[in-house]
C-alpha cells in the first residue's frame, strides 16, 4: 500500500511553523468521522457527483473495455485521444507513468506490438498539422471523449479528424472512431448514433477531473496495453482503506486535513505536489486541475464568501530543485509541499568506476537510484532547517496497482479537504460566462446577447482583447 | 517587435483592483530611469552578475558556435544536452517552441537532416536507460553542460555516458562529446583538457538562469539547426529597445513595475505565464526558475527580512482553461496573468465543413486559428469580468527573432523587479545547505561534519528522510 509520512509538518520538526496533529486529529476526530461516513452513504444519491467512487465496482465497463481493446488488438499503429481538461490528464498521467519512457520513439516489438500513444489536448494548428503529418490516420484509432459533446476544442479537432479519415477509407472510416460520452445527450452521442461510432459512456454524476477511471481513462489506457484490472484492483484496495472513519487510519483525510489547518492557521495555501521522478511529471497537471477546480470556489455551501482560496502548483523533482529550491526555502513560508517518493525504481543504473582521481569520485561505483534518493532527502531536510512544512507519500513502485491507489488517494483527499472548506469540489460555476463569449465570438447562433455585451466592452476601450 | 498590452490592470478596466498607471508611471518615472542607467553602466563591472546583457555582442563565441555546427553537421543522428535547471531549461524552451512539433519523431528529410535533440535533466534511472536503449551512441554528440562542473545530476549522468561512448568506441570517444563548463575552474574542464574534449565556455558573472544565450543555450540550438544569427539580432533589437530610460517606452520596465505595484499594492504576488501556444509550453519551466530564483530571497539588498516573495505559475492555454479558469475566476484574487498570445501561427488549419445539420455548425468551416484567437480572448474578458488583473505579450511569429526578444525581455523585467523589491536577483544563497546533505547522503569525503548533523537530525525521530 502507498503510504503516507507527516513527520515534518510536527510542530517537534519544524517549530512554530508546524502542527501538533496528536491534537488536532483527536479534536478533528469527529468531523472527519462525520464527513467519510456521509462521502459513502450518499455516493448513489442522483446529483451528489459521488458516483466517481463507485468506479473501482463496475466491472461491466472494465469488461467492455478489455473486450474492445483485444478486438482491436494489431490492428493499430497509433491511439489519438481528443479530450481537454479532466478529459486528457488522467490517462495522459497514468499512461506517461506506467509505460516505458520515450514510448512514442520505441520501436513496435520494444512496445510489444501496442501501438503509439498521442494525446491532443490544445488546439495549436502548428502542432496538430504537425502531428498529422506524422501518423499513418489509416492505422490510428482515434479516441473523441467530451462527456457533453459540446467542447469546441475537442470538437474541432474531431471533425477534422473525422474528415481525413472519410477522404482515406470512405465509408470505413467509422471503424478508426471510439466515443467516450453522455450515455444519451448531446451531439457526439447523436453522431456516434447516426454514423455508427463504437462508443463508450462517461458516467452521470461524475466531474471530468474525477473521471479517470471510468472509460474516459480505461479506454486508452487499455488500448495501450495497461493492466487495467490492476487498476481497478489499487482502487478497491485504496476505497477500502480509505472507508475507514477513524482519522489515524485514513491517509486521504489525513493529507486532507493537513492541507486544511495549514491553509487556516498557517497560511500555507499553496499546495506543492512534487513527485521524484520524471514518469510522474503529468500527475501534476491532473492533481493541478483536481485541486484548483475543486477548491477555487467563491462561495461556499452556506453562501458565504471565501475569498481565500488555495491553490496548486507543479513541480518534478530532482530538476526543480534547481529551480525553485531557493524560492521554497528562503521565500514566504505559503507552500506545503507533497513529495511523492518512489521507494523502488523499476531499474537501476549504475555510475561506473571512474574519474576516481578526482573530487567526482564520490559518485565513482554508486548508482543513480542511490544519487535520486539522497536528493530527496536532502531536499527534505532542507526544507525543515528552513522551517518550511513537508508531507511524503511513499509510492512502492511505480506500477498500475499503486498508482491507482495514489490517484485514488487524491481524490478522497479532495473530496474531504472540500467538506472542511464547506465547498461543493464538484461544481464549476465560474466558467460558463468565458465559453458564452467563446461562443459570442465564433458567430454561434444564439449568442448574439453575449456578442453584443462582448462588442461593448471592447468599443469601451477599456478593454483589451 | 513584440508588444506589451497592459490595458487589463487599468482601474478603469477591472476597477478596484486595477491600478492608476499613468499616475504610478510617473510617480516611478526617476527610480525606473536610475534602475535603467544602472543596470547599462555597471554591466561590465566583474562580481554585478550582468554579463548576460553583452551577451548579444557575442560575436566571437557565435562564430565559434557555428563553425563548429557546420563542422558536425550530417555526422550525428542525436543531440543529448546533459544539464540541469538554467542549463538546460532555456535550450530546452527555445528548441521545443522553434522545431517543429514532434521534432523527434519527424523522419529525418523532415528534419532537413539536422539531428533529434534530448534533454537529461533528470537522474530518472527509468528514463535514462529507455534512453540509452532507444539511441545509437555512436551516432549521438553529448553536449554536457555544467559551469562548475560539480552538478551531481550532470556529472553523474556523464560518467554513465563516457563510460559507455569508450565501450563503444575506443579513443574516439571524445569526438562525441562537446564540454560548456567554466574557462578554466572544475573537474570538467580539467577532464576536457586531460581527455580533449572540444569546450565551450560559460562565461563569468552570468547565473545559470541567464545563461540562455551564452554557448550553454547557443550550442544545442545551434546543432539542430536553428537560426543563432537571427537569435542575436532578437536580443541586440530588444536590448537598445531596453536601454531606453523613459517607463513609457520600455516594456521590460513596464511588466517589472506592473507586477511589483499588483504585489506589493493589491497582493497579486501569484505570477502566471500563460502562452496559448503548445510550443511555447516550456517557457513557463524557464521562466519559472528566473522569477523564483531572482526574487525568492530571505534579506533584501539593505538587510532587511522580505518575507514576503512572489511565486511563479505555469499554464499553458487553451488546455489549461479547463484546469485553472475556475479558480482563476472565482478563487482569491492574488494572481497577475502574463498571457503571450501568438499573432500568426506557422500554419492555419480548416475545420471542415461538416455537421452543419448540428449546433456544432458554428464551427463549421472556420479555423483552428480562430478558435484559439477567440478563446484566449474570451478568457481575457472574462478573467475582466471577475477583476483578475491580466497583462498581454503580443509576439508576432513564433521564429527565432521574436522569441529572442521575448527571452530578453523577461530577463529584464525580472532584473529590473529586483532592483524595485531591492534584491539581488543573481545569487542562490540557500541551495547551498541542500548539497552539503546531499554530499553527506552520498558519502562523500570532507562531508563527515554534514553527516554527523544529518545523523542526528534523523535520530531524534523529528525529521522523516
Amino acid at each position: 500500500m502507498i503510504k503516507l509520512d507527516y513527520t515534518n509538518v510536527l510542530s517537534e520538526t519544524i517549530g512554530n511553523e508546524g502542527l501538533d496533529l496528536a491534537q488536532k486529529f483527536n479534536e478533528y476526530a469527529p468531523k472527519i468521522q462525520e464527513i467519510i461516513t456521509n462521502l459513502n452513504m450518499n455516493k448513489d444519491k442522483p446529483g451528489t457527483f459521488l458516483q466517481w467512487m463507485n468506479l473501482g465496482y463496475n466491472e461491466e465497463t472494465v469488461w467492455y473495455v478489455k473486450e474492445f481493446a483485444s478486438m482491436v488488438e494489431n490492428r493499430f499503429d497509433n491511439v489519438l485521444v481528443l479530450g481537454i481538461g479532466g478529459s486528457a490528464l488522467g490517462a495522459k498521467a497514468l499512461s506517461e507513468a506506467l509505460l516505458r519512457p520515450y514510448w512514442n520513439l520505441l520501436d513496435k516489438e520494444k512496445r510489444d506490438n501496442f501501438p503509439r500513444i498521442f494525446f491532443l489536448d490544445n488546439i495549436d494548428p502548428d502542432e496538430i498539422n504537425s502531428l498529422l503529418d506524422i501518423i499513418d490516420l489509416r492505422k490510428t484509432l482515434v479516441n473523441v471523449i467530451t462527456k457533453s459533446g459540446s467542447s469546441a476544442e475537442t470538437m474541432s479537432q474531431f471533425m477534422i479528424l473525422k474528415d481525413r479519415l472519410y477522404s482515406l477509407l470512405g465509408d470505413d472510416y467509422r471503424k478508426n472512431i471510439v466515443a467516450t460520452t453522455d450515455k444519451q445527450a448531446g451531439v457526439l452521442r447523436q453522431l456516434a448514433n447516426e454514423e455508427g461510432y463504437k462508443t463508450f459512456v462517461v458516467p452521470d454524476d461524475v466531474a471530468g477531473r474525477y473521471s479517470v477511471f471510468s472509460a474516459v481513462g480505461l479506454v486508452p489506457l487499455a488500448l495501450v496495453g495497461i493492466d487495467i484490472d490492476e487498476i481497478i484492483r489499487g482502487i478497491k484496495i485504496m476505497d477500502l482503506g480509505l472507508k475507514n472513519t477513524d482519522i489515524n487510519k485514513n491517509i486521504a483525510a489525513q493529507n486532507a486535513l493537513i492541507h486544511y489547518l495549514m491553509d487556516r492557521e498557517k497560511n500555507k495555501f499553496i499546495s506543492v505536489l512534487m513527485p521524484y521522478s520524471a514518469r510522474l511529471k503529468y500527475i501534476c497537471d491532473w492533481y493541478s486541475e483536481l485541486w484548483a477546480e475543486s477548491l477555487g470556489k467563491k462561495l461556499d455551501l452556506s453562501g458565504n464568501v471565501i475569498n481565500n482560496n488555495p491553490t496548486p502548483l507543479k513541480a518534478v523533482g530532482v530538476s526543480d530543485q534547481h529551480c525553485l529550491l531557493q524560492l521554497f526555502n528562503e521565500g514566504k513560508n505559503d507552500k506545503l509541499v507533497t513529495f511523492i517518493n518512489v521507494d523502488e525504481f523499476s531499474t537501476t543504473l549504475d555510475i561506473p568506476n571512474i574519474f576516481e582521481y578526482t573530487n567526482l569520485n564520490y559518485l565513482s561505483g554508486k548508482t543513480i537510484n542511490r544519487l535520486m534518493e539522497a536528493q530527496i532527502n536532502s531536499m527534505k531536510v532542507s526544507l525543515c532547517d528552513y522551517q518550511k512544512p513537508n508531507v511524503t507519500i511513499h509510492l512502492p513502485k511505480i506500477n498500475e496497482y499503486y498508482l491507482a491507489q495514489l490517484f485514488y488517494m487524491l481524490e478522497m483527499q479532495t473530496a474531504i479537504a472540500a467538506q472542511l472548506y464547506n465547498i461543493d469540489a464538484f461544481n464549476q460555476p465560474a466558467v460558463e460566462q468565458a465559453k458564452n463569449y467563446l461562443y459570442a465570438l465564433m458567430g454561434r447562433v444564439g449568442y448574439e446577447e453575449s456578442a453584443l455585451e462582448l462588442d461593448k466592452k471592447i468599443n469601451s476601450k477599456a478593454l483589451n482583447i
